[in-house]
């Protein structure tokens, strides 16, 4: 799951300029913390920006992957003597081919599959796939191919899959490692201290990542050197996979992918399809384009799992917690992927005793991955709505119990301080701007029409840190190219990097360019995802850029003929302290007009020990709900965060919507739907899942950053943002409907099917 | 021209742990200086190396240009209407087009002209351009301009250039610059006392660089953005000349030229054409190419000017030289170009008393351009065969006569002493080799082929130097990658980088991918030109490897637990001298696992003050003459090079064996011919152009480096080859055809036409 114990990496690195301990914290700032849209924007407005997707090489094929349709199953035989005849087909590869046996292994190293494996897991395997001079072309001749399956029992629901007798998935059982338990205190004495107790089981669906560009790669051979641009949040680790499956020196791959549509997780990993367009590409000795449709996207790219869980909370009439218990249980998918969700329950309140434990288990169907703050929402969804039971029953106003329970440290072994944390003026000034008191005050709609107000709040558990690398070459005439491995999978990363040398150097922002993420002409970076771009990166950039300053500091004290020291850097001249008639700008220092560049290489330089970072929201919305239709509005949304220093005002506030806006999909509208006669997905396309649309997630929406720099962790002081602003949405929804309707659904989505169901029970009832 | 005074820039760069001078000379190797084909070979002769002339991007037009088709004249009117309405036409440009009034300047600042200038100076001037969809409509449409000239008089010949009353071509006369006057000792004195003097006047003829790859460029903007991929030898001197043309800041102009078909120097410039590609593209929102039809590549791109070169000679009987006169005319071309040959003469060998003087000139041509190293071969051919006149005035064996006329110092000024210089060596060890005193004691033919043997020196007076930065990324499995901003022009610059990364941190060859020629991308290199890419950027390659061995050794060092400097590097492995038990694998440094990366930055530190870098040379070679024909076959062909260390053998033959075809280029085939009646060239295409082929530079050749290392001049201890390959060539075959024949031709190219006049000649004598 998510929580770092190992988020101390690295040592000492070797003394470089930029990595001046010395230079201490940031001063004020002008260029960072502005409103500043994207630096690219042109470029992707204007669809000039080459995406993955829109690369088209000379002579380039184009590939279609032919996928298993059950849900389990062998192959006993696939023809494709049909097929290889067909008009345009270049190469037909399958299990084979010669080279195509190439095992395939999870991103914890244990053996899944092979690429081809004759035992297809669930539905979108793949079994088969051809290259051809169109895409319709290739499309024709996969169907031409000829399998002959035999269909193998299946299990799509997660307890069924442990119950005595279920299809064995692998070989050892069809549960997932061993359940994770998270315990302290004693749990027993803890309720047993408890005045109010409160229980419930919470259920959310499978939500699927479905970013806007599918998932692909085009690939090419140069002789033995391959190069892969993909549609991927991290070129390095595709550098690293690649390089493993084909047995090549990494310097031998390189991975390019400079735009990204999106990704939310499902493309931290390696696809299959990546390494069939390379083994294709080298069959046709010409470049082969594999982009997925959207179906098979739906299938075999990954999603969020669906949660059961259930939750007891014990506290005090004061509203102190005395105990929590938890269990959560969730399907992996027929691969290794973590459904867990214990760490919200056991970090983001201060409770001595609890219990919590997760347990993962596979299915016939596609496998789970990291989705935008895995298995938090789904926890948010439960502890914060029992929370809100919690404070009913206490008759504590919701926020007020919140507050009576703010951690003190990091609840793990003996404590961990936090570098920093907010989780009070979150919840505090969030309720302020939001008007809470005064809406909770608001006496119940009388019509069919039943508004309502909800909080939650959240934490995220992912630092961030080391490895990374960065380079700041500054040009003669003063303007500034930025280097970076970091992939921008459209949060601003490019944007941000910029503002920083801008910053630093007082070079204009729009004579700064940025390049990045490719393997053989950018720095080093780790993936971007779990929020740590902003806080693994940054400091980084910073550190390339103070490199060039203390370069430009040397030449210049040295051309003046002062001490180092003495010289102050600011709009891109340096003067003497001692006499400011002693003045130069950095065109003018001759060693940069003789070099033509300085070069600053920056690294992220390891956290510090002993201590945790945790970046913490809360969210507050208001909601309608048309008792007579299920219809159900979101009419105002804020979005107050802790995420250290605020970069760029502008992006912090895309971040945040964009997850309230995917929070929203998960709390009101998404559903992936096995059918369990098939075990086939019903809805695999975007008219029958539903992504909620611009209409869904309009509404009077603010965001409020706590903008506190968090210099104790790292130099830029800046944390994670883009998971936390989906973690308490859906839960906040979820309590705003409760207070509207006076009856609380306790599974997500609250479609208006499952609104009308709670309706009709509470009448029922009454 | 060519010599350099400053070569000494830069002062004392910060200290960074890969330039550190304590780590010294290079110790003995095993991959430098080792036989290596070329890194890239499989990419450029399978077709799959993306030269610009490749490039083509999704929505490119095509442009062409339309150029004036006289020697001088005035644009009076320019009606476009036609062409606009052409099937395909998107946009057409001339001066009147708003932002197309840019003005050009030469390279050394001064003002030239404007980019589609009305008064057109030489037959080829820019005067409207087109962009079409297709290269053909794109041409159709130029030939459709109606352009209304008004002819001026012209003039195409040096001398009448100079003549009262001869047309102006600029404003001050057509005299280039004041002529360059190179003086020491007392001119008459030493005649006096010299006891032989010979005469002679020596010509050669136009020669055009003509390279593989046609000029040209392709521009794609991106909002205020702009990419160009540029056939050029540079990519930073084209960025900064397109900054300051477009008035952009130099960072948002990428240029990009990673594959290239040659040069020889008339890429050095940024060509007119790639700025109207940029302004075409702006217009049309759309990628735009324009690559110059071969025609244009003659008459407009450059060349080596042809020169008339009187010199006397005065030496005591011994042979010791007292005096030289010599004087040097020739045109620069319509615009600024440099026609001087006087450094040869004045420095090569060792003589008290000297006067030389370089005339150049305007003419309504095409401009020179440096072309491989400019002026020198032409002072070769009448330096080498005034020597051998010399020789056989004095009853000396030419090579004697040399020998006894070493420089002791370049005679510039005091006299600066050289950092290494082994023409001695080179003609010493060269003669034995060739088998020179046989050669020359084999009684003359008889029949009517005869043959002879010849031999010439060369001296080249560019010596490289500072500004170079130069990037080395190790990954965490031992691959590197080496990032550096040269041009491989062709000379395998890729491929000796390599091979010092290879060297200095033991990855193999094949793991180390080079990244280069991408003002975005890359590290900061000067051009490619001069022979100075080498001993330039080879220092700063080795810096950077020995940055990451640096970093490496620290991090070995505090996970063995032993002080850096008892750790020894070897073979990507760190072995404590101590207690080699204590040991580990590059690949099990876990700081490397943990950054991913470790980055070296390296620059090219200065050379030293108070001495001058010198390579050295001497060919010798034997020719046959068919006296029915005039035919003139190359039998053999032997270069001794003092180039400093050898860093590639392979490549080193190569580049000898390419200066020599070009010289027998100059020698016996090459001669742009303009027509007196019209001034225009009338031989501009590769039929009537005489590049030689293969049959006329195939033979028995052979190369010998003179390996010394220069470790006095920079850390790796090479020096340029490039062009001192070339320069006494044309010499060499001159006195092997007087041997041969027993007459001397003293113009250039040796052609069968100049080679009957001459034995007429003779046979009238005789």
């Amino acid at each position: 799951m998510t929580e770092r114990t190992d988020y101390h990496i690295g040592g000492t690195p070797p003394e470089t300029p930029g990595n001046d301990a010395a230079a201490g914290p940031w001063p004020a700032t002008t260029v960072v913390g502005s409103r500043q849209p994207r630096i690219d924007a042109y470029e992707r407005v204007s669809g000039t920006a080459v995406y993955p997707h829109d690369v088209s090489l000379p002579g380039m094929l184009h590939g279609a992957i032919l996928r298993c349709p059950h849900a389990h199953a062998r192959v006993l035989a696939v023809d494709t003597a049909a097929a290889e005849k067909m008009p345009g087909v270049a190469a037909v590869i399958t299990a084979a081919t010669p080279g195509a046996d190439i095992p395939w292994y999870e991103r914890d190293g244990g053996f899944a599959s092979t690429l081809f494996d004759p035992h297809c897991r669930h539905q979108g395997e793949e079994v088969a796939a051809v290259a051809a001079e169109t895409p319709l072309q290739a499309v024709d001749a996969i169907r031409a191919i000829r399998v002959t399956y035999e269909e193998l029992p299946f299990v799509v629901d997660d307890t069924a899959a442990l119950a005595p007798g279920a299809p064995a998935i692998h070989d050892g059982g069809n549960l997932i490692g061993e359940p994770r338990v998270r315990s302290r205190g004693d749990i027993a004495a803890g309720f047993a201290e408890a005045e109010v107790v409160v229980e419930g089981v919470y259920r959310t669906s499978c939500q699927i990542h479905a970013p806007m560009e599918p998932h692909g790669s085009v690939a090419r051979w140069d002789g033995n050197r391959l190069t892969v641009w993909d549609s991927t949040q991290g070129v390095y680790d595709v550098q690293e996979r690649l390089a493993a499956a084909l047995e090549l020196p990494r310097s031998s791959v390189r991975v390019i992918g400079p735009y990204m549509g999106g990704g939310f997780g499902s493309k931290l990993e390696t696809g299959k399809y990546t390494v069939i367009a390379t083994l294709l590409a080298r069959m046709t000795a010409r470049p082969v384009k594999i982009f997925l449709p959207r179906e098979d996207c739906f299938t075999s790219t990954g999603n969020r799992p669906a949660n059961t869980m259930t939750i007891k909370i014990g506290a005090k009439a004061d509203g102190t917690l005395t105990a929590i218990e938890y269990a959560s249980s969730g399907s992996g998918g027929a691969y290794f992927g973590d459904a867990g969700t214990g760490a919200l329950p056991a970090y983001l309140y201060q409770v001595a005793n609890l219990h919590a434990i997760d347990t993962t288990v596979h299915t016939n169907a596609g496998k789970a991955r990291p989705m935008r703050a895995p298995g938090v929402p789904q926890a948010a969804w439960a502890l914060e709505q029992a929370m809100d039971e919690l404070a009913a029953k206490l008759g504590l106003d919701p926020l007020e119990l919140r507050l009576r329970n703010i951690p003190a440290t990091l609840q793990a072994g003996p404590g961990l301080p936090f570098t920093s944390q907010h989780l009070r003026e979150c919840l505090v000034k969030g309720a302020e701007a939001f008007g809470w008191a005064e809406a909770v005050a608001r006496p119940p709609d009388e019509g069919h029409l039943r508004r309502g107000v909800g909080l939650a709040a959240g934490m995220w558990f992912y630092s961030g840190g080391p490895p990374s690398t960065v380079v700041v070459k500054l040009h003669a005439d003063g303007s500034a190219n930025l280097n970076m491995g970091a992939s921008d999978i459209g949060c601003g990363t490019k944007t941000w990097a910029a503002m920083i040398v801008a910053e630093e150097l007082g070079v204009p922002l729009e004579q700064i360019q940025v390049e990045h993420a490719d393997t053989a002409t950018t720095q080093y970076a780790t993936s971007s995802g779990g929020s740590k771009t902003v806080p693994s990166d940054s400091p980084a950039v910073l550190a390339a850029a103070r490199s060039v300053k203390h370069q430009l500091i040397g030449f210049a004290a040295e051309q003046l003929g002062v001490p180092a020291d003495d010289l102050v850097y600011a709009d891109l001249a340096l003067t003497s302290r001692s006499d400011p008639s002693k003045t130069l700008k950095v065109t003018e220092i001759g060693m940069l007009g003789r070099r033509g560049v300085v070069v600053g290489t920056g690294y992220r330089e390891p956290n510090p020990e002993g201590s945790f970072t945790a970046p913490t929201c809360a969210q507050f919305c208001e909601v309608e709900v048309d008792t007579r239709t299920g219809g159900l509005r979101i009419l105002r949304f804020l979005g107050a965060h802790d995420s250290g220093r605020v970069l760029n005002r502008l992006t912090f506030d895309n971040q945040v919507f964009g997850g309230m806006a995917m929070g929203i999909g998960l709390g009101v509208t998404e559903e992936r739907v096995l059918d369990r006669q098939t075990g086939r997905m019903v809805n695999a396309n975007l008219h029958d899942y539903k992504i909620p649309t611009m209409l869904d997630v309009a509404g009077d929406h603010a965001c409020l950053p706590i903008d506190e720099p968090d210099h104790a962790f790292n130099t830029t002081g800046a944390k994670g943002l883009g998971e936390p602003a989906t973690i308490p949405t859906a839960a906040a929804v979820g309590n705003a409907v409760a207070r509207a309707l006076g009856v609380r659904i306790s599974d997500a989505p609250l479609t208006p099917r499952r609104i009308l169901d709670a309706l009709a029970a509470q009448r029922k009832e009454a």
